[in-house]
């Protein structure tokens, strides 16, 4: 057996079935081996950031690993931005990164790369396997790091005479770390300040944010009074009806600042306390009152589930059904707004659907607005990288096995960066319906140039504006084997809905707005 | 003057005056900057490779570098691939990365990543400015380290505060390293083993395939009898009527072998030795024989016309006419293959043409067959991370000023990776021509699978195979605002060449080979 082999037969019996891929002359080995041994579904990306970011959007939606299958050092910098977004979205991936032969790389020939260096940016777990019987023991606690309670990013590299040489050995799964035990003085700190104290803030993230939290923190809050925010960047939040209506913490400074500036605990449920996504002059980092008192009731680490139980029991706060969000709404029409789109996608989408949602500038109501509509995940942007709304779509429909709707709400300078993912989409035939934002321009940025007090002139408006020429989506998708077409108002948006909603493959909207 | 401003001018007082952006919020200020200050031509590429790719591009033609502007430690991750080929074609490059204000970075917000860290991956160079008075001077070093002879990779991280606040310094131009002087013991040795031996090979790298040193070696090789070759990557060697007819040595591991297994001494013009692109089981990393002599001529940071002018000295080479390559081709009809297509190119090229090849395996033997097309450049994928042909196609046409035909030859798999280029080529309305070589497959690929001893099965051509679906190039084309049209002939595609030469703007010629 060989070093690659070892390493498919060890990932499998791992738990690990999906490789995202996009492999090169170094991986052919691993390649092969996959070919040989059953067991292994394969999603092929024609760009690497489309297959990093696949692969996070299979693990939130599946919750757990896939593998990646990188070519090199350059072949992982292409995927490391939507790492990057993984890592903040606490997604576990295992990555496989091919590389120059052990005693080839001394030589220096022209793809060798700092692969390590690389890796250790975005990486919680790096590892070189360096002989082929270290291949399979490797790759074991590749996926034990990766699957840790709050998912990791795990990087082993595999020179190529690791992957071809004879003596690879398979090695048993690794037992998980267990998440980090609940502090009962913190459970019952949070309790003594929920009890005692009227503008508390409980802020949850993560983990907090899916189905079991939310019910939890709704009875601490009902029983309690106090008020249940989320942290604005959560990678996947449960939503709909028979979810809670969880607003989040705003994105802009001002924003922020008001919504938390009556609050003089905040009790943090896997959550960090609120700052600016960006800093801005004479603004404050931090956008919570300096006199509140910061509390942990849980890290990101640890179970939340477990943390909001105990303090359930501590309050002995009662059962409590949550609250109705109201009738569904029905779709309306006209020129597209951000409400109407809203409401559209409220009114329209199948139950149990996954938004994955990297609408930037246009998309700031949408989530607001869809509390009423059936049961169904809502995945953000985790690390602010822009170009993961996408790929996390096309992977979370391979971890939905081809059930569950996908329906990406992106913006059309985002999805340049990796428009590659519409031909995977097509390949692998995916329920993914693509509503594409089509403003012609980087509209957050022209926003954010004015904050700092200037009307663009042409210089910086060629670096802001996407027209000039305009960018046809229908062509684009078209080009990648995905049905599309245009739509100008909310009546044609929602017949193109309708129309894919009904369709297996994958289907993109061109909404101009 | 804030530290944008001191920056904008300082890049512009050292000769850099040219911008390739992909700007994001933490980069506002600069780009307001460049908005207020005359003099810097920006050009937005929509995904950072594409940016990284043209100011290698850029550099290769205009032997001076551009900067970039890229956004965060994940903006600049998309473009490191195309750092690393710019790297190995000795691009000089100052690459301008905006990033969180000093105090922002220990919030940790979720665009904060290690940006030095990956910055050093790829770079000669790296600095953080951490306040708006050092920017200027930074900005200068920063020049100075890009403008060495062998161009480097340079990269100043620019803190959204050191961007914005008052204090700003301009910095004089700083002088440019001037290259180590030619040993002359070395040329004397290269002397004497030309003068004494027969088998002997000078193989010429980077600097040393322009017109002035080839001119010089083969002086040399003229009165000594030597043999001259090319290493296999050479970013940018001068071709065509009145050039060298130099060829290279082969990719293959057993073809290059071959072509240097009679070689006895082997002298060295700013090249490295021959080593193979990969390992492969059984076979060895150098491709020369074990017991010839390696001799350094001059070195890849030193200067290769004086190196050789001071060879031909020592030698009393007299003056020499080129070889001339024969009369010029014509175009054949038919069925495309390799060898018809390099047919067409050297028949209608016109003159003073740039050819940027990533074809791949469909184009082993273009370089071979178009020694007599007009004189033109040549420019070849640097660091072997495929996606460089577009941007690289892209950034020379900015270089070239308008005047100067760019011609790609185009791999489809490669050509995916940074297919946002044709998008910037529509805007800049650029005089580009893509050959887009469609054989819907990673081809060199499969022949890489095959070498390894296998019949690829349906897993494995599930990785190696872009049909399923095609790939429509005339659509992505168009949707990115480029003209283009199939051919399925030589006769079409020759017309297309000619029909696209005769316009201003890009054109994209989509082959069906």
């Amino acid at each position: 057996m060989n070093g690659a082999e070892s390493l498919v037969h060890t990932l499998l019996k791992s738990g690990v079935d999906t490789c995202f891929a996009n492999p090169g002359t170094s991986e052919m080995h691993f390649v092969g081996a996959l070919d040989r041994i059953p067991g292994m579904k394969c999603v092929l990306g024609l760009q690497e950031n489309v297959v990093t970011g696949m692969a996070d959007g299979y693990y939130r939606i599946a919750r757990k690993p896939a593998s990646t299958l990188l070519h090199c050092g350059p072949g992982l910098a292409n995927g490391m931005a939507n790492l990057h977004n993984a890592r903040r979205a606490r997604a576990g991936i295992v990555n496989i990164v091919g590389d120059q032969a052990t005693y080839h790389r001394p030589y220096d020939a022209p793809l060798t790369a700092d692969t390590e260096g690389m890796a250790r940016t975005v990486s919680h777990w790096v590892r070189t396997s360096s002989h082929a019987s270290q291949v399979g023991r490797d790759a074991a606690a590749a996926v034990q790091a990766a699957r840790a309670i709050s998912g990791q990013i795990a990087t082993l590299v595999l020179p190529a005479d690791a992957s071809w040489s004879q003596g690879g050995i398979v090695a048993e799964p690794l037992a998980v770390a267990v998440a980090p035990p609940i502090d009962p003085h913190a459970v019952e700190n949070a309790a003594r300040i929920l009890r005692s104290n009227k503008n508390v803030l409980m802020l949850l993230a993560d983990q907090a944010t899916l189905a079991q939290s939310q019910r939890l923190a709704w009875r601490v809050a009902r029983a309690t009074g106090a008020d249940l925010l989320a942290s604005y960047t959560n990678a996947h939040m449960a939503r709909g009806r028979g979810r809670l209506q969880l607003e989040r913490v705003p994105y802009g400074t001002d924003a922020a600042i008001q919504a938390l500036s009556r609050y003089e605990h905040i009790i943090l449920v896997n959550a960090n306390p609120p700052v600016g996504f960006f800093a801005y002059p004479g603004k404050p980092s931090t956008h919570y009152p300096s006199n509140a008192q910061i509390h942990v009731l849980s890290r990101h680490d640890q179970d939340s589930d477990a943390a909001l139980q105990a303090l359930v029991d501590e309050l002995g706060a009662p059962e409590v059904a949550l609250p109705d969000p109201g009738p569904r709404p029905e779709a309306v029409g006209g020129a597209p707004t951000q409400e109407g789109l809203a409401l559209a996608l409220a009114a329209l989408m199948p139950e149990h659907s996954i938004v994955s949602n990297e609408s930037i500038s246009f998309g700031r109501d949408f989530y607001k607005l869809t509390h009423a509509a059936p049961a169904h995940d809502w995945l953000n942007l985790g690390g602010g990288a822009i170009g993961d709304g996408l790929p996390v779509s096309t992977g979370a429909a391979v971890a939905g096995g081809g059930d569950r709707r996908v329906i990406s709400l992106q913006a059309d300078g985002s999805a340049m960066y990796s428009l590659q993912s519409l031909w995977t989409q097509a390949r692998e035939k995916l329920p993914c319906t693509t509503i594409l934002l089509n403003n012609r321009k980087y509209n957050i940025l022209i926003g954010e140039y004015q904050n700092v007090g200037a009307v663009p002139g042409p210089t910086a408006m060629g670096m802001l504006d996407l027209s000039n020429p305009d960018l046809d989506w229908v062509q684009l998708a078209n080009g990648m084997g995905v049905e599309a077409a245009r739509a100008i108002t909310l009546e044609e948006c929602a017949d193109l809905m309708k129309q894919s909603f009904r369709q297996p493959g994958p289907f993109l909207i061109d909404l101009i707005i």
